[in-house]
């Protein structure tokens, strides 16, 4: 299995506004149907936000070419998330969503560029934010989730690096004011009292 | 390269209600850019539509790991067309579609089991045509392309099974009358006049 690199990680923990609260891993070790069926659910969600993205930008070869290979990446992650659910007996279910990606979506701007600049940053977040989980679960999950957890940390801090990058290449200012900005959000969606326990949920309320 | 077998083809050819008019195919010589472009939007639809019937599906095993494999499978394919279009420096751009997907989905059910049923049987007709398109094409393209779309025969002939055999095992009744009502559909929409030339497009006017 290849690992994610330490400076790979330490450049994710740089980047978001904060660590996953200790309460909610805690709330996770109790939840593993849940974390798991909405962990299944999510890859299926990025892989639909990526060819999204490529049905917006037809004359963008850098995001035709990046999103097509991250939804098939998402799409295989998938199909590994839904097969552990089947060994342990969980069935698959859409579950009503987490506010959090609806409270970063809200905020995107309506017009382009600024609509696919934020779009790639918000990206960038829920990929950074998956990954920091990952991370931050591995240690304290059973061996089969965890080592199946580390494999995804490796594809998934490309990703996030995939989408800033874009995300600049596609702006003529510096997008680090946008960044400061959704970054404050994802930091209340994480650090703020949430009533539903999911992936991307923040404090147990 | 691994060619598919002229069984798999013949099975193909009977499946479909007829083969594509040759003027179709001198019209397709004439239109290279647009045919091209126009294979490029499709590949990245069949994998939004794949994605679709899973995101309606998550209680059906069967069709979440058929339809996420040909999704990943789509994009691929996608991700060569776009490449080739590239080399041949022709620019990437989403064309009016034809109207051939919006006659065959025009007379889906709108309630389930019939929705899921129709629109499985809908997807084997747009891949076998694509398919048959293919094998049509291949010997009067030049080398680059004829070997692409050679290339593409095999998994697209295999596609076709799936989604059939996905609506048959769907179904409590055998799908045989609705296989022949689209039929219907799909020969009219390949045999009569149409005004706009796209890779599915019919009987040029």
């Amino acid at each position: 299995m290849e690992l994610v690199n330490q400076a790979d990680l330490d450049a994710l923990f740089e980047f978001l506004p904060c660590r996953t609260p200790d309460v909610w891993i805690q709330e996770a070790l109790q939840q593993e149907e849940i974390l798991l069926q909405n962990h299944c659910y999510l890859e299926q969600c990025a892989a639909r936000n990526a060819l999204q993205l490529m049905f917006r930008c037809p004359d963008k070869p850098d995001v035709l070419s990046k999103m097509s290979k991250l939804a098939r990446e998402e799409l295989r992650h998938f199909e590994k998330v839904h097969e552990l659910l089947t060994r342990r007996g969980y069935a698959y279910k859409i579950l009503k969503p987490s506010r959090y990606a609806g409270l970063l979506n809200a905020e995107i701007r309506k017009t382009n560029p600024g609509q696919l600049i934020d779009s790639l940053i918000v990206g960038a977040y829920i990929e950074a934010r998956s990954c920091e989980r990952f991370a931050s679960l591995a240690p304290h999950m059973d061996d089969e989730i965890s080592v199946f957890f580390r494999s995804l940390l490796k594809s998934e801090a490309r990703h996030f690096k995939d989408y800033l990058t874009l995300a600049q290449s596609h702006s003529r200012e510096p997008i680090d004011q946008r960044v400061a900005f959704f970054g404050a959000i994802e930091r209340n969606a994480i650090e703020s009292e949430d009533k539903l326990f999911r992936f991307h949920s923040g404090v147990p309320a």
